[in-house]
């Protein structure tokens, strides 16, 4: 199975890293969230070459997470992240807890996340969309849609008679 | 730049993702997370070859993500989550948030996620870790960590000298 197949299967994660599923990508995810948007700032800020930056950003485009936008006066095209893109903000902001608790290398990470709202530092955690309550794979369970409960439903019936 | 020296960049995704940057390894982690632990598994699962397979526990292994456990009776072994690769469930999570809402095809996503806690099927959001409020882009900034200004400072002082 090669990777446009993987894109294929019915999962919310092969899917996904269809999309992002290469390195050089989610630091472009990163610098567009940290204001980027010309072409020659993302190749200085993640340290790609020019011509995987050009790839990475077309495929963001085809994939709809960017759209380009003239800038005044013939000054080449702007990156900017579309609705789509900006929900990527909780996938880069998990990745930068776990890399800061984990991968700082006993030096402490070089930034950090301060929440406007109580004014605190913090290293934002999954909570429930619907009580709010943090939640952890102890709390969480997997089961099949309704979709997927339709289809199985169906396919029993099918067999059946 | 080649991506030995990107885990090198002192950035939380840039380290983060030189462990974890590839399509495959996020779907050995995904069945990780389903309760998957034996090697036949992990390939059936995930449509990869076993070489592909292969090589990325043994990656996942080195960086801490799994340890193997010897099974009873000579019968191979585990590969079982460290505290270290559990703590990447904010990531998975937040992909399948992504996934199941902007790539799911129009048909929805085959599974949902259910809290325990309040009984709702639920798409986990990010809340700030002191406050619990939900947090965005629009309520997070960035800043340099105390070490980070320590460090400049110690530089603005030499160059001053």
């Amino acid at each position: 199975m090669n990777w446009d197949q993987v894109g294929d299967q019915i999962c919310s994660v092969a899917r996904t890293m269809s999309i992002l599923g290469d390195r050089w990508t989610m630091l472009v995810v990163r610098e567009a969230f940290a204001g980027t948007t010309l072409f020659d700032e993302f190749v200085a800020y993640t340290g790609a070459t020019p011509q995987v930056i050009s790839e990475r950003l077309k495929r963001l485009v085809e994939a709809g997470i960017f759209e380009t936008r003239a800038k005044d006066k013939g000054r080449g095209s702007e990156y900017v992240m579309t609705e789509m893109g900006r929900d990527l903000h909780p996938i880069i902001s998990t990745i930068i807890v776990f890399g800061d608790k984990w991968l700082s290398d006993g030096k402490g990470p070089p930034q950090v996340t301060r929440h406007v709202g109580c004014g605190c530092v913090t290293a934002p955690r999954l909570a429930c969309s619907e009580c709010s309550e943090f939640v952890s794979p102890a709390n969480l369970t997997r089961e099949p849609s309704p979709a997927m409960q339709r289809y199985r439903a169906r396919m029993l019936t099918a067999a059946s008679k």
